[in-house]
């Protein structure tokens, strides 16, 4: 696996002269995940997919970034270090720019906190408009697949906390699961017919939206297989994705 | 109705005293719509819009924000005027203040230029976060409904100034369309199977993305009283709401 | 005329092509005007002189910024909603860049609310040290030429909704004006002899500087008149306009 | 005099608490001032005209600010040294909020470069909208008084590094002026019919504006007299002002 | 250990009630490290120390920051991965920030990065200016005690990737030692005579400085265990530690 | 002496092209330095000291600038006038750009306030890393050679306003100095043994740490005549500085 932190200088220049010039960066958060799960979660989650990953594409794994934007959990529960949107912005563009001038072509960003999407966005679209050529991915670990998809959204339309990604820590990182906590700690989607966008105070009791009390270790197993094959099926076709047309940014069009 | 633009200050104080605590908030963009649109398109359909539901709701109508966040159409085609991702987050959270601050306890950001979603969601994060209650919403003009999302999508996945769109402009905007461009100016979704998020000059030969040949003056008619019927249930239910729970940002949880 | 809004991006790119190498930028606010008059006021006077401008002249004529820098009429009445001055900076600072990016030589910046001018003047500072050549005017709609500044300084030093600009909206925007609070709006410039500038509630007990009462509609249509042919002469002398000397910004002179 | 540089902490407490709580803050600038003033031209005049006016009137003379907003001078000519004009926000805002927090209720600001004025008035916006009752006046030295502005606009409308600084520098700062050059550096004013505000390198073959060949010590010790006695009366009136209507910043109106 | 990463938020929560009021967060950097070591080394070693001390003192270990302050390492040689000083500041203003609202009293910054230094000690100034009685320490990993700094220091003064560094990883991440590479990868330190601070890109031909070819893995475990024991008892006297006087940031003192 | 205030635009060109290509820029502070010393001591042993150097070497001497980052010294005491560190590196950062563009090569900071080093080490950062070959040395004025340090801290580790500043003063600036309150003032160093960085509200009973009743004049001319010879040999030793090694920031190695 072509891991970033362990690659010398040489290595990263090898990496990219042999034909591989695609990172992925894992973005996770340090946030509350109710009474059951370790606050570290996403960003467990987004380093093992990542890494996984990796070792199936070859792709260079950058190092996972363990803090996102979760300002929308409020200050209501200890645990939740957020950076705000604005900082997140700037760290991934920052990233971004110095993975470019390393003498890559293609980053894939691999989200697992759906709240930090929008920074994400913001951080690609600045990025492309700055390094033309520079193809950029945004993927949000939940929405690889159809698949992966529907399990994720199973227990609730909001979820957070709930059993699919209570599933994947007992496969993946049994150390963040309280199992004595688990039949205490579902808690409804308050959210399904919400015109506004409330903070998580105004939603959950305890910090979960779901049902975790469902979550179990072959569950666990089958959707985290499910989320390495298929995002590794689309790392695959992003390595050998051209851009749809060959105009640069900054080339006027002909009238 | 209640526009803002129209309201002195004691009739803004007398909306709110009268129960009317929302505001909506038209956020458009100033970008090529191809050779067959006007660049004003996104701003005229969030006004427009936004104007017919003030109509039906009596939310206040605020001024529309005809700059938006377009720098993935690229610098390939004149007529495009964008805000920096952190631009828009600021401008918008800078209303946010104010309109909280004149009374408003409920915020309708409708927003019908798919690329400012990202920075629109920034600002809604903090303003949640710093305006303890203050509700915000932020709604695609295109995804108001099914219905209405899929009219949009009918011709193209990543669609621009496509079939919805022009037709659209038909019907509420028709100094807005080049009739004699229609015929030619169709151009196909490249970006169907692509993995990563290329800028415009990338996709599309001449900004377009779908099919305007096929736009008609009724099917434009439907498709904008739809959005105002369909956008008018969502606003008045929002209207209507309360948080699902009690609790502020800031008060601690008790063990 | 040559709206931007309605121009497809060919339309632009031929105008140009024309000669046409100028686009002017009416800058607005949305603010309290007193009991008697909308809190558009400013957007509306801004938008239609520059609209009538464009009309005479073949400018482009930009969409109209609607929010300014009002923080200075404070938290006092509702209806205010202002930009921060660095916001009004990067916004108008944005815009710049891509108007020079679609081939425009010349903006002229129409501003019609007076502190808007600091951070329109700072934007400009900008826009003309990053585009060496690119010509940038600051119009204030009330300095346009002597004879509207006298009409709108005639009743008051520090005006703010006084007769002039209740004439103005009697002329050509009466849904804005409460004819019925025309006789009691008026408040005395309590301001000619102060050294410290003092924010708008420390200065107006209604947010009027100046005599409404005196507004007449023969008056508004008669300075509405002044302005539009005062500020065509304006751009149009602009729009012929060379600079001075022909060295660059960036050029370092010869000892 | 009361010279922040020279007192304690508790001579600042005692002067606050004696009954001055005035300070007044030069601003100058550090630039390009033609072939024959030092570039610290404004710096000096707004250093040695605070010091007098301080002498005078016994308000806290704060440490002069010797870097502005120069970015419109080009980089044509070495020398100039400038701050963006977001930087001088904020460094006058840092600096305005901690004269506030050391007990001072009044800040004169002493700006002896024009193009530092809207930087200046935008940190002036922000301080007085966060600080409730913190009085902050924003005077340019060259327009103190009528008589002192009509000195400085007599050789030139757009005039720098003209007669009358020259004549200035004669008298209170010689070592900053060179006789020799003095015949040949005069530079006519290309700007009085221009329509856009072009940068320094477009307008002055020399940096200079005006006619510096007519200054004279007798001028410039006359002049300097009258800013001293002009200024001191505004600043004795500035600290025994109140303003005219008591209502708090964030106070809400009665309907 | 107390590792954020797996605690739930009542966890954490208990933790605060149970009297460890104490958090460390780790920041290393992702940036050329010769020829023969990991572009991860000073994450890895920040991450692993921090562990250890967490182990033995029951601070709570906040995840380790993979991304510093490298851009002093130029573009020279690809790998590194830069967040420029702003950025960084911001990030560790906003983990504090929500540190301090999770109920610490106390942040220990572990850098590993000499040149994280100068930023991180930027967001401690701001922290401790906002959160008043927040006590926050910034501890450089190779001068937690004089042996430790003595033995970073033996082989060049302006270390990188040197003796110290490589017996380290030898020590603890072997993975990402290239000892093939350790024989030639020496480089000498050429700034123990520089006035200036020079990038790496004109100091190191290979991005070392020192003499990785002294490297042992017995070395590296004595100054590993080292500096788990000279960084542990620092921790612990700063639990203990109470400010010598107990007078709040805000309070004014009295004459 | 070559200063840059005094210095016309032909001189400063002049000095570039006769060899000198280096400047001096003096950062001191505005804050409390007890009950005995002025709030300007930072300020000006900055400018006395450069001013001395400047003339011994020939550098150009930049003006000082007279606010810095003081906020770690509260609110408690007035006169503390400080800047935000993000303010301050983009106050750097934008007068070493136009340094820069001047000509220079070379640029010395010369720094007299301790908690000025970590923002003006990040404007460091930022302009070597734009400037390719761009020079700049930072130097704090207790620093710059053993014997300096050594007076410096002989009373106080973490001295403030101690004799050594308070000798100086009494030195180059006796009307900074309070001498009936120097038996008065000694305050002891709280902090020798602390973990964290507590601000000075929390470790000076008077804003003093050290004790500057044993300040004599003597003493204070002795260390001022040492700071300006020791000073100067390291701005001359930097004038014929050149880097180690020649490669270019931008310029990729080649493996």
């Amino acid at each position: 696996m072509n891991q970033w932190h362990q690659m010398t200088w040489e290595e990263v220049s090898l990496l990219v002269s042999s034909g591989i010039d695609s990172a992925i960066l894992p973005v996770g958060a340090t946030e509350q995940h109710g009474p059951h799960l370790g606050c570290g979660m996403d960003s467990e989650i987004a380093h093992q997919l990542a890494e996984k990953v990796a070792e199936q594409t070859q792709v260079a794994l950058l190092p996972t970034l363990p803090y996102g934007c979760s300002i929308g959990h409020s200050k209501r529960w200890p645990g939740t270090i957020a950076l705000q949107p604005k900082t997140l912005i700037d760290v991934v563009k920052d990233i971004g720019d110095w993975v470019h001038d390393s003498g890559f072509k293609r980053l894939f960003i691999l989200n697992s906190h759906v709240s930090n999407f929008a920074p994400l966005r913001c951080a690609l679209e600045i990025l492309r408009a700055e390094h033309d050529g520079f193809m950029v991915a945004l993927i949000n670990s939940a929405s690889v697949s159809e698949r992966v998809k529907a399990r994720h959204f199973e227990d609730a339309e909001d979820w957070h906390a709930n059993e699919a990604e209570t599933s994947l820590m007992m496969a993946v990182a049994p150390q963040l699961v309280r199992e004595d906590k688990l039949q205490d700690s579902d808690d409804p989607d308050r959210t399904e017919d919400s015109v506004f966008s409330h903070p998580v105070n105004r939603t959950s009791l305890n910090g979960v939206t779901g049902s975790p009390s469902l979550a179990t270790l072959e569950r666990g197993t089958e959707l985290f297989d499910w989320m390495v094959e298929d995002l590794s099926k689309v790392v695959k076709k992003g390595m050998a994705e051209t851009a749809p047309l060959d105009y640069g940014y900054f080339d006027k069009t002909n009238l």
